[in-house]
């Protein structure tokens, strides 16, 4: 068992995959914003109003999914054929869940685009809130599933954080 | 209290910083990626030889510092005057710990920057090491101090992961 | 009268504002995007609900003013203080109109950033809606205000695409 | 008939292409903008010389449609297999066309990337010219053909600003 | 024999590969930077340690080659399917070589991503040292290999810069 | 003497500039470019013409230098204030020398700036003229001129390919 992304010389690269099918890939990721009660519910009464602090969270989602070559060094640039977002509301626990959705028909997992549209949506909710709750805290970002290509199916019991 | 990011009409916008100072401020966040013991080992023993997981991802820490305003739609682009990254190993929680510095002389706080810094440094190590752990987990992202600015300090004890 | 953007050599290059003052600046620009009645209507109805296409062209037109100047060849990347994007619907013409105000309190005027901002967020619109009427049509991008820095103000009636 | 772009959720999301073919396809679109009779004299004779703002322009649409995925939030990034951009003279009329051709063999219209590659080509010859003349107008940004994928042909005739 | 990068109007393009063959291609690009024997000294030693200016010129030299279609105005945006980068050191001429190789399996070569990924090498080289030494010179980007696609192969004798 | 770039931990940093002071600085970078004779004949012969490949290669430059600190991971993000490029044909040696220019009035120089200007100008003549010429080399990139701050000035004469 070795790292994939370092070279012969024992410096990283991009993982040659030319040899790699083109086939259909999907991965799912979730993660985790905990904040003050007061926070979420207002975030949750704007949303009733034109202001929706998700709706510009999952804009800046699906648009770091496309930008996530450019973020994390190693990462192959490959064109997706879909992201999507949900976010889910854990009242009692002042928190909100953020899931992404990618799809590529291209010859690498999408997981890196998945996880970076997961934090992209939660450090955007973290930007429209911060004037009223600074402590807020990202959590539990991890891959739920994936499937398509060699590496086979990956799929996990999702993690909460309150239950870690 | 109400958000700031939103407009008369209820819709989001750039928060007008004209008229605020150009003044020292600086922001430090923190962040964790929890691994495989295994995984972890093969991290450290990497950095012995030229291929370096944390060089990497710090490099990716840095440039996304300054490609924050263009992840988080409501962030205002500004001149950095400096960002640092440090990492510290918990070998008994197989964690990696990720704490940035970022600094501007300019109008507006780099809160954003510091978290943006510390997300995308996590999600380099998620990739540089994914192919023999899919399971690491992102934990904690957090603000952990800022100073400089009108809305003053902010300071809170760093959250464990292991202790919440 | 001529060109300021082309050097002695006739060739273009990105004025030399080094001499001019930091000062407050703002620009807002217009523009409209004309469409058939029932993708007017289903616009308006969408946004009763969660999923509202002018929500998205909004955030568009914001982060598209922090990219004029990737964008635009010989424009200035300055940091802007504010950037605010209004729709107005003007139903009996089945148009919608945006109007972009841009501020900064830096060495050059925001015109660029503020006609950009104004043309992403039509292209949003036609993006969201073209799937059930590709004839849509963008009219009138002008600019209908400008103050602060050395060529002063300007302000202009609001052209609107049926009186012309 | 209903919005593509939003999930069931209600929320805008990047269409699923997955199961589309990769087949030819291209769009063509036009814009205009007009200006002052002096302006439009004085970009010709520049042309004549080495500087030419619709060089500059022409450079700014063709980096523009490859950048569209980065400005429109839900618009698919994908490799496109060429851009090309041509000029219209309407002296008469002070006004000059900018249309954009755009083909990629990939699974979605380039649609978005045409009408980029001429918001962004009209918007240079703003700011080349805005020295001179402020008061330029950008107008009928729209689709003139479409062909390729399953939505099929889009054709129509070219809508001249003088005209309606 | 003529330019293909322009249309028949004599305008620069992006060259229509829609009819092209997706198949394997690669591109080796070479160049140098020459320092003071100081410098190289120095460079050499923080490699040992944590610090290695070359670690950070590679991560620099990979993201280039993903980067190169918005740098290089007339170059398609293609999927790369891999990005290596090699440096080899000579002592006696204070120089470092930076050699890349690009893979792709889409419709256009990668030569200029190559040749793209050894320039930024070679300047984050020079940034990371300039404190030290502003002298520094760039010398001899070249192709030294290209295969795959309709032009054929392309092999040439590396260009040492102290022989020509 | 030590590098700058690094810090206590020996990791690269972006090196804090907080408590420079905002001054007028410039920097003027050149290189080379080596074709064969008939290239450079082509490139003058389509320079009477519409198609002019240096007018493509300098606008690229002067993207390049706004886009400097995403290409080079330690480079401060700053507002420039002015960009030219400038060509000089040298026919007995078929070589075109291309010299930037870079100014600002912020915390930190534009050496880089300047320098990565010359290099995407250089790539891009490269990539316009690659199907006539595949072995076009690229010589001599190094920073002629520097002034302002606190290094002070730095002035060399410029090295000629032919001349070492």
């Amino acid at each position: 068992m070795k790292f994939t992304h370092f070279n012969d010389e024992g410096r990283a690269h991009m993982v040659n995959v030319s040899d790699k099918q083109d086939t259909q890939r999907v991965a799912v990721a979730v993660g985790f914003i905990e904040m003050q009660a007061e926070t979420l519910r207002m975030i949750l009464e704007e949303r009733a109003q034109k202001g929706d602090v998700l709706a510009v969270a999952q804009v800046a989602g699906i648009m770091a999914a496309k930008e996530t070559s450019f973020l994390i060094p190693m990462c192959h640039n490959i064109p997706l054929t879909g992201v999507d977002i949900k976010f889910q509301i854990y009242n009692e626990k002042c928190t909100i869940k953020v899931e992404s959705t990618v799809t590529t028909t291209n010859k690498t997992g999408v997981e890196m685009e998945a996880l970076a549209a997961v934090s992209a949506a939660c450090l955007t909710i973290y930007d429209m809130c911060k004037a009223v709750d600074r402590g807020m805290v990202i959590k539990q970002i991890h891959l739920k599933e994936k499937a398509g290509g060699k590496s086979g199916e990956f799929k996990r019991e999702e993690i909460l954080p309150w239950e870690k």
